[in-house]
Order: structure tokens, then C-alpha cells, then sequence
């Protein structure tokens, strides 16, 4: 029996300990960087292994654990993040969420859980690869600044070669897995820009400086840097979200409006040139309207770049396992949605998966984030079998 | 003595009396169309008198009191209003309101005062003129759609020939009257416009058909209403004064947005012609946008006309007194605020005048509508005067 | 018989020397600054008269001829322009300009007709009036900076106690005097202003900065000084009157775009308030589209300013020649169109008045600078006799 | 020997012919639909030749020649251009244009000698391949409608199987080759707007409708159908490249603007669905801005789409010659710029491949349809070496 074949049985004998893991934590689930209880069952959970666990990395509640292999070889990290969302959850099932308004929905119950299995499994077949495991359990993958960069910039993942990692998806089919190699995932800045006039009486503009005016050409303004600034096939969104005034009444100028958006790019060369174009229109907004601006512009996550050797070593591996435990092994257009799995993929070479997670007989699954989000949880195995076979082919004795 | 005189020597004797029922009114202020006790207040002080009473008027409190002079002769009217604003008084006076959350903060006590004491000098000296009187005691001027409209289509008012009225003003000097010939005070429409896009995720705008950007795209737009469409000779003011989404987020794309605003416009023809263009923009954004658009549009108080010929009788004759109880009398520049005192003057020719009240020793008074707003209590008697002498010269003997 | 009798007697029996003197400067129009033989003309017409004459006074042709009364008294000026305009005449009439390209077609050569004759009839009747008129023959009024700025600075006008004028306009009834007054035609400053960006390719945007979308951009953002920066109860109009770009293809990004036009205010002292906002606004777009902007931006003509004491002086007088040589006299509102008159009335106080020419039988006459002007010749009497008698009452002995 | 080291044996023997060809058809260029003597020297080279040549095919001067194999097999169609632009000559050549005003600044002369050349080669070896090959003498491909489509309609290739076509570009290296697959080249729609409004004196918006203030709203409005309504992920473009107005004054408004431009797409499924945003951008300005608008827009040539299976077995082959008479071949990404080959690659699979020819000693040369274009001649049997190798393999016996 091949290395593959016995972390596939050991995977099979313990699903039904993965899916009791995953709706454990599903009934429990904490905020970002309040996942107090989480990180102890994590830690608890390697006990009475002997593997080395460092807790508190990062940031917040992130655990190490170190696997070593038979003989020396690369290392290669794992990562499952753990945190919930500020959802109060709707979803009919029997292990509902039993902290008030925190739901995992968006399935990282279910990524610790077979990395759990998975870590245990491989920990269990050591003699049976060469190198270093590391598991990333990741805290506050939901809220900037994520923990991702923090963990990286402790330096206890300074050694890796390689680094892996899947994300459960009810929108598509369960046994599909789907990536995008290169630039994957978008890099994300959001910001917050107060724009200062003076108020007045609606009858008396001369006597104002109207924000609410001066917002609506901004708005308008901007939109050339999409249209007219960016390279056309570069992938770029600017989205003002939100516009707040002191709403209410018919008479009376705005003295002050408070903007609020996202951007979004798929060339990390993009980040610091939208920003220097937002800053001028800005800037220019200033002095053309005579407001007074305060810009608040944050880069978050960058773009999640799956490197493509590793990638397409990753499609034709997983390809051999269609009619096995996959259907199907897609390359994908980009998601413009963002993930702090960018910030390993920059430290090491790696993919990113998607993993296919419908409930059997849905036609419309509820996306992540909803709160009658549901996965499928066959997902688990899948993804336990997936980052499992690509683990032990690269650390092939 | 001239009736003139025998007036001007009543209402001397009655100041403190006058003074007295303002702070009574002061105290006991109501929000308009629930006018109840003012009203009430107003229909006892006539109890003992001949004079003919009509109370409930229009749409609301509004009462109608007529006062029968000499011989036949030419009916004027005379109005005050009533109502009071939302308001929480923070003016230091010992007369302070007493219901809490209102307050007269425009003077409407002090209209009240003078013309109840008016009215009473000018019916015990009923033989000294001629025709009839109508003292038009008016709810709900601070309110759209206000009392005055309603009073004038009751027919109540038909056989009015005149009309005349005054209101207080602490920002000019006491002593000191004001008014504009011609069009003097702007007519008003207030609107709603609520434009509904389709809302999504801000990093994939092609799903979305978003709200903000179309409302940003309109307030720019509408601009040319007033600097390209409008005689440049014309006073118009177009502002938006509020735009309301559901604020909050970074991430999500708002799929609807609701703004609100005020036009003002010095020449009654502008008042439709405005809303042909305003609409059109509406139906224009729609097209151009792909967002459906729900447009509540209403008129407001009309342009307030001075009649000009008695406009200018009024000068000439107040112009007399200056060195007596006046110290000037000035022709201005037209107001942008609303009155519905134009409804009268679209029914008979007259002119409202506004009476200097600034409190002694102040250097800027606090403006109508302030919480701290106060008058100077020596500008009742000039409003009794002044209303008083037009009033008995146009019904001379 | 008055003196006014004198001289409308006099002015009857010239009106055929009048209308030869029209006729013959209207075959040989000459240019703005470019009236060589028509100054010489003017200047030859007094020769035999005790006159002061002084010519090529101010920046061009201009003649001031300096007639004294019997004894010392008020100077009055009386101005008449004698330039024309670069069209190609149209109208049928026999004395048709003989200057190809050249045209009357504003009326200047019945204003220096009729003011020709004026002057003559003035002198004659020299010993019947006080003081000093001083004719001014101003060179150069259609074209920017004008002749009357630098005329006013040569201070050869220096001891002017009053001044008039009078224009004549095809556009109302002859027989009708018209005129605004204080404020009562437009300031006018024009600008050009080049936007600089970098051309290319039509399908790579990012590698250009498109002057034409700058352009755009700038012109609904000045919308705003009109709409929301300016008293609305003031007169303001920005009008962009030309876009020139390198126009042709559909596949090259402009680099550079030009704008030109046109500010036109009522009220002098927004004449620096509009240059400020656009230059602001210049500015901002410099800063927030990546261009670079040239303004050129030039005050010309000065609000006209009627003086209200003289133009009610004035109004009262020629009232009383209704049924007379008038048929009315009507107080307008202002023009939004510029003359620089406006600077003699910024000199010494006055009125500029506005004399009906609606040719016999005519419905809608062709306006001025049509290339099929005409005017009514009657109206040559009609100035002469109005400013003839306002500045004999005016120096009444 | 194999067929193809036989074919490129001819070919370099043939290769001073080639280069002959080339430059007589540079001293002779023709502008597209007028390419008659250019079209008589290829019917010309045919003359000798057992092979069968249909001329003037389609809207112009297009000539099919169809060379038969040994046995029957596919049908392979090759394709080269040979019309010229309107440039005047700037480059130092010995055989600089003759024509004045025409140039072969896109290199057709070297699409059409290599594929002359490369026919008489395969006439010459057809014992040695099956099936069918067809030379696609394509006149006018630099203009719309482009000749492709009407080649294409005339019915003359329903039994192409696959087509491959070769472009000189100087901008990089001789020697490499490079192209995108699917979506390789943009798709272009060009447009002229006319919008009519009513024009006026510059002092008078009122009495005008702006044509200019207009077209700025309408180009700031179109920035969101690429910013706002097109999949980020997607190449759009809109550029607004041409403005024309009556360009001049400073004080009369614009009655008319007319609008030119191109759209740039790279998902053939966005050519509706930008014109359907667009056409309603029109729609909703001519009501917001009371303007009639008379647009005109035409779908020019679609996306060139680079089959992924054909031109991955291209790369896959020419990667073999990388060594040889290759440097390099790269998978790009696509370019901006259209190409009317996208119509045979609608009818038949096949690849559209970019061939390096930038002179020796160059550091930049000067791009396509610039007056300094030239050209490394030794792209020319590069050239016809990798369409060559493509078609004796696909042919193979």
C-alpha cells in the first residue's frame, strides 16, 4: 500500500470523528481574535502527540504544530483558519450555533476540523515521508489586519518551502475542486475619506460649502481612474459603499459627508498606484470644492498569488483522483473576493484550493457569510484527501 | 386727535398687557395643527366683545375674527400666526417654555400678542373708520401644507380687498422696519427622490446596479438646472440637503438611496418649470442608469408678492413715523426663506413687513429658530403701531 | 421760447444732415481701432467752430471736443462710438457698406451722427446754457480692452461731474426710451484654457492622460460656482463656449484640449470671486487628472452701473416728453450683455439709455450684429432731443 | 529528409526572392479596396502554376489560391494581407515608397512575399503532404469593413479545417514569437454622437440648450459602464477621442458637439451588451438634457480568438525550433489593438501568431503605421519557416 493509500483509509476510519470536530466547533464559534476557546481545543487536541505546538503566535490565538518526518527533507505548512463571524445563525440543523449573534459561516469550523484529522493521520504515517509538517492554525482570517502577516512576521515560518491550503465552497458542486493559478484571489484597500464643508440654510448655498455636492463629484470623478487610469486587462474595482450625512431633513446644506468603499486588484503592482491616483483626486477634490479632506486608506490583504509550478503540479495530481474521490479538478478565472493566504503564498510557493461544498439536493446554495449558510459534509473528507495527497507527494521518501 | 393718535395712545396703555399675553404664550407653546389651547386662548379673549368669531378654519385651529367698523367701507385683513416649533428652549428668560420639547423660537407668541391687543384698540375705537376688519388668526405656518392655504380656500376671506402682516426679526435693529417690493420672499418645493439600484458585493460591480454612484451622478447633473436652464436674472436654488443609504459597510454596493432637498424660486412662473426639468433628470437617470426612480415632488409655499402699489403706500407712510417710533424704514433684497403669508397676497394686494426685534445690548442675535432665540419685547408695540396705523388709514373715514 | 424749444427746433431742421451724416459712415465702416478716416471726419466737422478738439486720445482714434456754456458750471460728458463690426452686410439699402467684410451693424454711426449734429446745436446755443460738455467720440468699443477704459485714464476726463449715452436697438419699439437701473448690464471677464494631457492609443488608456476627458470633467465641475457658490439672488453666468481639440480619428486619445468663454456677472464685486473659484478649480483638476492647465483669463468690461439719483432725474424728464417726441419710457430689467460705457459711469455719475430703432412695418426686427441690421432713422432724432434735453436741464442757466 | 527540413531548404534558397518581392511591393504600396496592381503581381506569380486561383473574392481585390497534396486530407487556409496606409514614407530604405502618400507601414509587403514564396514551396513539395491548402491573399485589412468578413461570407473557405496567419512587429526581438491564446486580440466598435441642442448668446443659457455642457455630462457618464457595469475581469474600453464643435468664439454657445470613439472589448459576448449601456446613455441624456442625439455605431472586427487546442500544439512545435531559427516563443497576454483574421478564426480553429522583426542595432523601433516603420527582413522566412512547419505537420502523409 502506498503512502497515499494508507493516509486515504486512516482518513476514511476517522471521518466521522472529523464531522464530530467540525460540529463541535460549530456550536461554539468566537470572533476574530477572541478565539479563546478554539485555540485550546486546537492545543488539546495534540496532547499526547509528540509533536511541537506553539501557541499565541501572531497577533492573537494562532498555533504552530511541528511534524517531523522520517528523515530531512523541505517543509511544508498547512493552514486552516478557525474564526467565526458576527452572524447570528439561521441554518435548520441540530448543531446550531450556541453563542448568540458568532456563526461559522464561512466553513472554518470545517477547515480545522480535517486539518485536525488530517495532522493526526499524517503524524500517525510519519515514518512514511521525509521533512517537516507545519499546521498552521490560523486565527482572524474575517478582520483586517487578519492574522495571517502577523504569524509570517514572527519568523516561525521562515523555513518553508512549500505552503498549501483549502476553503470549503457550498456554491459549487461537493467533489469539485477549483483554482485559479498566478493571480488568484484580489488584493483589497479599504478606506474611509471625511470630506469637511460648512453647512447652512438650503436657500443660501453662497453660505456653504456643500459636502454632500462635493461627495457627488468625487464620486463621479474617480471613476476614471477604473476606466481611464488602469491597464484594461488588469482587474480593477473601486466601490464606494457608503455614504453618510447627518440624514434627515430638506433644509438644511451638509456640512460634512463621510465616504466609505473597497478596492480591489488583481496585479499587487496596482496597490500603491490607485492609492496615489485616490490621493491626488483627493487632493484635487480640496481645492476645487475649498472642502477639507481626511483620508483614511488602508492596504489589507494583498492579492493571493497560487504560484503556477506548484499549481499545475497541484491540477495534475489531483486529476489522477477524478472518478476516485473527485468529479472534477477546474482552473478557474480569478475571485474577486480576498483572503490573508496571500501573505504565506508570499513567503513560500504554494496553492490556494477551493473546494466544492453543495448540500446534496440544493440547486441555489446560500454563499458564505449568509446566515443559512450550509456545507456539504463530505467536504471534509475531500479536503483532508486533497492537501493530504499533495503533503505527502512532496515529502515522498 | 387723529384716530391715528387715539390708536397709538391705546396701545401705549395696553403694552404691558400685550407683553404679559406673549409670555403667557411663551410659556405654553404648541406644535402646529395641535394648537388647542392657544386657539382657545385666543377665542376667550374675545368673549365679551362684538365682534364676530369664527373658530376651526381651514385645516386646523385656525380662527377668523371680524370686527365691523363706522360705515361700509373697504375689509382688510390682519394676520398673526400661532404655532410654535420643535424646539427645546435654551433661552435664559423667566417666561421660559414650560412644554418641553417646544418652543416659540420664531415669534409667533409675539404676532399673537400684538394683534389680540390690535384687534381690541381698533374695535373700541370702531367709530372712528370704516368697512370691515378681519383678524386672521392662523395655525400651523411652520408646517407644510400649512394653515394659510386652507384658511383663503375656505372663501372665508373672499371679500378681502387688503391684507397686511408682520413678523418679528431679532438679527436687525428694533426700531427699524424692512421689506422687499415685488417678489419678497421665495416659493418652495420640497422633494423626495428615491432611487433603487441593485446591491451586491463591492468587488463585483457588474452585478450591481449601484444606487450611489447613480445618485452621485444625478446631484452633478441637476447642477445645470440652475447654472444653464434658469434665467440668470432669476433667483433659483436647487439643494440637496440629504442623502440617506444604508450606511455602514466597506463591502456591499447600496441598492438604494434616497436623497432630499429644497428648491427655491423668486418667480412663480420657475415653480413648474423647475419640476418639468427636475423630472426629466429623474427619467433621464433612469435610462442612463438602469435604476427605477420614485420622485415625490411637492409645492410648497408660493413666491410672497408685495403688491407694489401698496408697498410703496406703506413706505411713504411708515417713512412718516421715523423719528417717532421708528427709526427706518428699508426696501431690502428679497428673502430665500418660505411664508404661506403669500397665499393671502395671491388673494388681495397687501405686504408683509418685517419688524426689527434685536434684543438691546446684543451685538448678533440668535437667529429664528435658534433654541436661544430671543426679541426685544419693545417691538410688539412697533408691530401693533405700525400694522395699526396702515390699517386705520386705509379705512379712514 | 426755452432753451429746449431752442434746441429740439434746431435738432428738427437737422435731422436730414443728421440722417446724410448716418448714411455716409455707414458706406465706410472701419474696424475697432482701425476708425482712421472716420475720426478724421469727425475731427474735420468742427473745423470752423470755437471748439476745443483733442484727438487720438486714450489707446486709438478717440476725439474729445470741449464746447463751453456762457458761465462756469458742471462738465458733462456725452459719448458716442464710432467703430464697426467684421460682417458682411446684407441688408438691402442703398447707402450699403462699400467696405467689404465691414459693417454698422451695431448702430455707431447713428450714434456719432446724431451727436454730431447734437454738439453743433449745443454750441450754437452756447450762450443759453453753464458750464462744459465734453463730446466723447469713443473709438473701439467692440473689441477688448476698448477705448473708453483708456480715455477715462488719459484724464482728460478728470474734472466730469456727469455722463450719458444712448444706443440704439432695433430689437423695441422707436418712439420708446428704455433703461435699467443701478446695476444695468454685465461685467463680462473671457478666459481660454488650455488642458495639457499625453495622447496614444485609443484602446491603452493607462498609457495616456486624456485631455478631453479632464475637459469634461472640469466642465461639470464649474457648473458648481453657479449653482452652489454664487448669491442666488445675484446675477452669475459661466458659459464654455468652444472645445477645440486636434478632432478627427477614433483611435488617438487627445493630448491637449482647449476651452474657451465667457463670465458674465451683475454685481462688481464677484468680479474677482468667479476668477478665484476658477482658478481653483483649475487647479483641482490640475491635481486630480494628471494635466497640466495654461488660464488665460481676462477681465473686460466692468458692470454697468446707472446711477439711480440721475437715472431717476432722467426718467422723471423724459417721462414728460411721453406724447411727445416719446411714446414711453421704461425701466427694465438689466442686460446680460457688456458695453464699456460702464467705465464713464464708474468716473462720473449718469445714465446710459437705450433708444428704440424697430424699423417701420416690421414684426421681429434683426438684432444687432446681424448681418441684416437696420434701424429706424427716426430714432437719430429721438437720441439727440433725449440726451439734447437731459443735458440742457442739466446746465440750466 | 523530412518535408519539413526539404520545405526549408526551398525556403532559404528561395529567401533573396522573398526579400526581392517584398521590396517591390514596398515601392509600390496601394491603399486598401485599391490594390489592383498589387493583387495583378499575385495572380501574376501563379501563372505557371497547377494550381487554381480565384480572384476579386469578396468586397475587394481578395485572391484565394488553392494548392492541392498528394491524397485527400484536411484543408488548411493561410493567410496574408497586402493593402497599405496613408502615410508618407519617412523611413531611409533604398526602396522607399513611389507612392506618394502610401506606405507599407504594417509590413503587409512582408506577409504577402513570405507567403508567395512559402505556396510555391508547398506547390513544389505536394506529393510530399494531403490535403488542401488555401492562400488567403486578403486585400484591405486597415480599413472597415476590413476584406475578411466578405471573404468569408463569399463562401470561398467553407472547407477550411484549421487557418494560421503570421503579423511583422518590430517592437520586439527577431527571432521570437509570441501570441496570447483565446481572447488574443481586442474587438472594436467604433462610434460618431451627434447631440443637437439649440445655440444662443453666451450671456443667455436660458434661451440655449448646451450641446457642449451636454456631450461633458455624457462622456463623465460613460466612465461607469466600464468602472461600474462591465466584469472587472474583463478588457473593456471606451474612449472618447474626438470632440468637434463650431469651434471658435467666446460668447455663442454650441447648438451641436459631435462625439467620436472606439470601444475596445476582449469578450465578444460584451460588443451587445456595451452598445445596449451606451445606446441608453444616449437615450437618458437627450431626456436629462433635452437634446436630440443621433447616434451612430458599428460593430467593426470581432475578438480574434487563438483556438486553445490548436495553439497549444503550435507552441508545443515551435518550441522545438527554439534553438534553431528561433530564440523564443511566448504565451502573452492579449493586446488591445483588432484584426480583422478574427473572422476566419470564427469560421476554422486555428492561430494567429505575432513574428519579431525589430532591425538589427535598433534599441526601440519604430512601431507599426508609424512614417519611420521598417522591418528586420530576416522575419520574412521566419515567417514563412513557422507557418511553413505548421502546415507540413498538419498535413502530414
Amino acid at each position: 500500500m502506498s503512502v497515499k493509500e494508507k493516509l486515504f483509509k486512516k482518513l476514511e476510519e476517522k471521518e466521522s470523528k472529523m464531522i464530530e470536530i467540525r460540529r463541535h466547533l460549530h456550536e461554539y464559534p468566537e470572533l476574530s481574535f477572541k478565539e479563546e476557546k478554539t485555540a485550546q481545543f486546537i492545543e488539546d487536541f495534540y496532547k499526547d502527540k509528540d509533536v511541537k505546538v506553539t501557541t499565541n503566535v501572531g497577533n492573537g490565538y494562532g498555533i504552530i504544530t511541528e511534524i517531523k518526518g522520517k528523515n530531512e527533507g523541505k517543509t511544508i505548512g498547512l493552514r486552516a483558519d478557525f474564526d467565526a463571524l458576527p452572524v447570528t445563525e439561521e441554518a435548520d440543523v441540530p448543531f446550531k450555533s450556541k453563542n448568540e449573534g458568532v456563526m461559522h459561516a464561512c466553513g472554518h469550523d470545517a477547515h480545522t476540523a480535517y486539518i485536525l484529522i488530517l495532522a493526526e493521520s499524517l503524524y500517525e504515517l510519519r515514518d512514511e515521508w521525509n521533512g517537516t509538517i507545519k499546521i498552521i492554525h490560523q486565527h482572524a482570517e474575517e478582520v483586517p489586519p487578519g492574522g495571517a502577516k502577523s504569524i509570517v512576521e514572527s519568523g516561525i515560518l521562515d523555513d518553508l518551502d512549500e505552503v498549501y491550503g483549502a476553503h470549503v465552497f457550498p456554491m459549487f458542486d461537493t467533489g469539485v475542486i477549483q483554482f485559479a493559478t498566478g493571480n488568484a484571489m484580489a488584493g483589497c484597500s479599504n478606506f474611509d475619506l471625511v470630506i469637511q464643508g460648512s453647512g447652512g440654510h438650503g436657500g443660501l448655498p453662497h453660505k456653504t460649502r456643500d459636502a454632500l455636492v462635493a461627495a457627488s463629484y468625487f464620486i463621479t470623478n474617480i471613476q476614471t481612474i477604473v476606466s481611464r487610469n488602469m491597464n484594461p486587462l488588469d482587474m480593477t474595482v473601486i466601490s464606494i459603499t457608503s455614504l453618510e450625512d447627518a440624514t434627515g431633513g430638506y433644509n438644511v446644506v451638509q456640512d460634512k459627508v463621510t465616504l466609505r468603499g473597497t478596492v480591489r486588484y488583481l496585479q499587487e503592482e496596482n496597490k500603491e498606484f490607485v492609492y496615489e491616483r485616490f490621493k491626488d483626486m483627493v487632493k484635487g477634490l480640496e481645492v476645487a470644492f475649498d472642502v477639507e479632506c481626511d483620508l483614511n486608506y488602508d492596504f489589507h490583504f494583498p492579492v493571493l498569488y497560487n504560484h503556477p509550478e506548484e499549481s499545475e503540479y497541484v491540477r495534475e495530481l489531483l486529476k489522477n483522483s477524478i472518478g476516485d474521490y473527485l468529479t472534477d479538478v477546474q482552473v478557474t478565472e480569478p475571485l474577486t473576493g480576498s483572503e490573508d493566504f496571500a501573505y504565506y503564498l508570499q513567503k513560500a510557493p504554494g496553492t490556494y484550493i477551493n473546494v466544492g461544498a453543495k448540500p446534496e439536493g440544493v440547486e441555489v446554495a446560500y454563499p458564505n457569510h449568509h446566515p443559512k449558510f450550509e456545507i456539504n459534509e463530505q467536504a471534509l473528507l475531500i479536503c483532508a484527501k486533497s492537501i493530504g495527497e499533495i503533503t505527502v507527494k512532496r515529502l515522498e521518501v
